[in-house]
């Protein structure tokens, strides 16, 4: 009988009690499809009294002691479900210097300092897989990391945050206000109680430095995403997209194209946008996670699924062991980090998009000419112009009206100083909504 | 500098042509990405002098002798885009016990004899990748294969063939019969001159013979499959789901579950079926595949995108290639076949289902309770029931009335019979419409 395949788990909160229990549970058909059984060699917590309900497993296999526990000659694999920059990247590092293959579901580590982890992996000659860090239990890096290597990927588009779609489909849905919705989801546990990690968009960056890296062949990290939350997303806004057609989504970007110089370069974001309802990803509803890809010659895809949880993300997180497990009997380690592109990111204002913008203006002859100037001095091109009723009456009777304009395509710098510029204009009494758009409308 | 990997290529079509395109065109990053070059060692094709148009290759390479090509020691890996079981089989066996690693978009030779292939790659060391056999483009063989390892798959119902998909999307549009919207594909090039092996559904049977293999690790081969085409779809039928909030799709499913004695087993079968308007699969129209995958820890996941033509193909084909590369470069091969399951196929009979029947009754009292002792000698739960106006007046007046019956699952044997009892009722006018539900209505 072939020996078994060792595993340090480190953490053990939702998804980690839930790894243990589909040890158990799957224990004959994870050893038949790996070819040797699986066992747990210890488990790392930071306090051991704390009842964890009853889990499948000795319990002297607790231990507080992580480093020693990484390191230990007879630990093959390492799984961390602890999440966070540090103390995870240091057991990390060692365990892959180590030799030990690692599983990993902590996207912001890998978004942060991704390169410290694959250049640790380089020298132990381990393996590195982290399925579970974006989109949950979605097979998606996977298909990118392999599947499309004979592909040109342009373009990655996704709804990776939970918590923000669910309440950005409570805001369609409803009507609601963002803080009213944010309250819901709070209330039914789609929110945590310190929200600021995923309203303000650092968990869907995080994910879309990870997919822009293996997208691109590139290493793009936290800090090259421009990063815009929910929190300024309106009720109003929400009305406007219905009005178009369209609803709001929190988007990650991450598009490959010439810069102004002429540079292949990759622009990755997070932002709220408007999408019309045609588009694959209006229809991601609720707390799911969708993520549409395009490539050269695959043209468009669409991988869908639940993006959080802990069995969606236990079972990436298996998916991943029966992986690197099959690695190490093998003797083999799989193909390391694809970062020859190297492409450069662009800053945001070199990001060529779309705006929708909702105007209060004066309702007099020579408004449409004197803001459409405005557009035209910044090379924003026009696409359509409504006037829409403004509030208190009916369109065009009374002092105001509202326009509400979306343009063509054009760098975001472009369209940012015409909204600027807007402002300042005394036609205009107030801008009531800036909306990036995306997809066809 | 490391030496090439060198390519057979068997087959210079639409695939194979651009294959040989891609090939060329992305050399420098599909080296970058395996860290050898690929080369093109020899293309055979049936004729030699016909015109393939401008192709970026050496035509001293092609040659009608694919059996001596295979088997040539400066080839490291066989690419089949030819299709067909023979004499496709023979010189993948051959390539196999060779040692050669083989890709293949050939489903009809993987569902009809999978096994030899898969045995040939043992027996040789080699690789079998075939991820451009399903659904194209779409990254879906390697999750299924892979990413899921570490959970149980329950279901797999997938929208896996394109010209049906685009045939019943072209009737639920225009409300056209079958016989107009297969006129329509035809001329759009949807459709072969001979369509027989899309529309009575033989290449959907093939995938899901290839995807219940994969998803339940066992094996299950074209013969195993139960299969309906969609021939027999009337406009009707597609106005009756329409009526119910449905749409007709040709659906192919595969699940596991106990069958009538107990024994845990799979059903694997392609027909028509209504599904509901909120369903994922709903929306997936004109040519477009879709696989929608159920698992115990994951959940639901759906992989969306294109699923036949040249370019979406040949981008799977490549994936693989670069796969099978990297692995011959690093001396390895990749997980074997996993069949250990060896699951058993359930008869159709056995298949849990939901079915519509849309009746011709005579309207008078006792007819409906005539009707619904049938279902009930079969052990047929009711869901619902409607009266439907009868064609030529309302519903409830003059001699006839239209029975619409939604049933709660059963074995399809007891519906097979409830409707043929049906038949021969003598207040049964005629039956209108039998189809399968699937989702939640």
């Amino acid at each position: 009988m072939t020996r078994a395949v060792r595993l340090a788990l480190l953490g053990c909160g939702t998804v980690g009690a839930e790894v243990v229990r589909l040890l158990h549970e799957q224990a004959t058909d994870l050893a038949a499809r790996i070819g040797a059984p699986l066992e747990i060699a210890g488990i790392a917590v930071r306090r051991l009294g704390r009842d964890r309900g009853p889990l499948p497993v000795d319990p002297s296999l607790f231990t507080t002691d992580a480093l020693s526990l990484v390191k230990r000659d007879d630990v093959d694999v390492v799984v961390e479900v602890v999440g966070g920059i540090e103390p995870a990247r240091t057991w990390l590092v060692e365990a892959l210097r180590a030799g030990k293959s690692v599983v990993t579901a902590n996207k912001a580590l890998l978004a942060e300092d991704g390169g410290t982890l694959h250049d640790a992996a380089l020298d132990g000659g381990a393996d590195l897989y982290y399925e579970a860090a974006v989109a949950g239990a979605i097979p998606l890096l996977r298909p990118l990391r392999e599947s499309l290597h004979g592909d040109t990927i342009t373009r990655v588009t996704g709804i990776v945050n939970g918590t923000t779609n669910f309440i950005l489909s409570a805001m369609d849905a409803t009507g609601a206000g963002f803080a009213e919705a944010l309250d819901e989801a709070t209330e039914l546990g789609y929110a945590e109680a310190d929200p600021t990690a995923d309203v303000e968009g650092f968990d869907a960056a995080a994910k879309a430095a990870i997919l822009a890296s293996l997208a691109f062949h590139s290493r793009v990290g936290a800090a090259d995403v421009y990063r815009e939350g929910i929190t300024e997303v309106t009720a109003a806004d929400v009305a406007s997209a219905k009005a178009m057609g369209c609803t709001i989504k929190l988007l990650c970007i991450a598009a490959r194209g010439l810069d102004s110089t002429g540079t292949e370069s990759v622009s990755v974001r997070v932002h709220p946008a408007m999408i019309p309802l045609s588009h694959p990803l209006a229809s991601v509803g609720d707390a799911f996670n969708a993520v549409f890809v395009e490539a050269e010659a695959a043209g468009q895809l669409m991988f869908y699924g639940r993006g959080a949880g802990g069995s969606p993300t236990a079972s990436a997180v298996l998916g991943d062991v029966v992986a690197v497990a099959r690695n190490r009997l093998a003797g083999v380690r799989a193909a390391s980090e694809s970062a020859y592109a190297a492409l450069p990111v662009r800053p945001i204002g070199e990001a060529v998009t779309r705006y929708h913008i909702s105007l209060d203006v004066a309702d007099r002859p020579g408004v449409l000419a004197g803001v459409a100037g405005v557009f035209a001095r910044h090379g924003v091109s026009i696409a359509t112009v409504r006037q829409a009723p403004a509030a208190g009456g009916p369109a065009g009777r009374g002092d105001d009206a509202v326009l509400v304009i979306v343009t063509h395509a054009a760098p975001d710098a472009a369209l940012a100083a015409t909204v600027e510029e807007l402002r300042g204009l005394d036609i205009v009494g107030s801008i009531a909504s800036v909306l990036r758009v995306e997809g066809s409308l």
